[in-house]
């Protein structure tokens, strides 16, 4: 009925892209469900999970919106309060939200050829990132 | 206890926006649930599902959002990389995010007055959309 | 299996954050759960729900953006349409989504040290937030 996958993904700091497809589809394996969802998390306030067509281009693409949106060295209230450098990781991941729920049918998650289940670093370092897979079903 | 739900819905490129509350909300009488949740997802990484006031004027204004942030005819990586034209519609589905998930409470879902579900198309062209709609509860 | 919360949060207009962390804690608390999800939403096309680390500073920089983003003062379609004055709160609304689904192991929601659940007020005034908190596992 639920079953819990918990990874860990290192990162290499802002912009960092992870294809987590595979991890996610693991974890499904490993529930021997059928019909249900997927929920994919990241802990943390500085990183993000969206899919994506996970290509280099719209990965580049993607991180140069969010640099406009949020730029790395800009001015930030966070940095003023608390002396550090990742208030543009804060606004990022803030908009991008902490996890994407996805359908699975007949055992496996449903998404495009094109598709890919994304894990987008934006902390200013590199994190060990601890992913939660929920998947529920029957 | 899970009930699943795929319908199409044909879109006609960039901007163009669906009202599927009605198509979500008879999958969810199929399903005869009274409490759960109701995640409501797009196949596809140029799509995006969310919720909002479903009139003209704020369809437009959220698209004319959208054009500001990854403007249709701008530069991409992912046009240099595979001669595509759609890097706009990557960067806004990977922001807006392929779906939302929702409360049931008494075989309803819970939305405002003023609240639809809406199915966003950014690719530059038509599509036959797949929606994938996955009801689990009690 | 399913267990349902409803809260009611005052706000205070456009910009206006609650952590609502310890309110949904209260309702998986309630729910004796162990392992599952709780999807947290709020009713309505001019709020959302995310996670940040919920300090003045980052509350700060994330409104700072929306504001760049869909400006409060600026020209929207709603406004001629229906003599309204948020058009910016249902454009932040779309982007943001009115939903956040977080995992729930042992009987707690995982988050991180610094990451709570907030409620952001986008409308352009005061309101009685209706909260949905819907729990779901084993």
């Amino acid at each position: 009925m639920v079953h819990t996958g918990r990874r860990t993904v290192a990162t290499r700091g802002q912009g960092d892209a992870h294809d987590i497809t595979r991890l996610v589809s693991d974890v499904v394996a490993e529930s021997g469900l059928g019909d249900g969802i997927v929920t994919v998390s990241v802990v943390g306030s500085t990183a993000g999970v969206t899919t994506i067509e996970f290509e280099p281009g719209a990965i580049a693409d993607l991180n140069r919106v969010f640099e406009a949106l949020a730029p790395r060295s800009g001015d930030y209230e966070h940095h003023r309060r608390w002396g550090d450098d990742n208030g543009s990781s804060h606004v990022r991941a803030a908009l991008l939200g902490p996890s994407v729920t996805l359908p699975i049918v007949n055992g496996e998650i449903v998404l495009g050829t094109w598709q890919q289940i994304m894990l987008l670093e934006f902390d200013t370092r590199s994190r060990k990132r601890e992913m939660v897979i929920q998947v529920i079903g029957e």
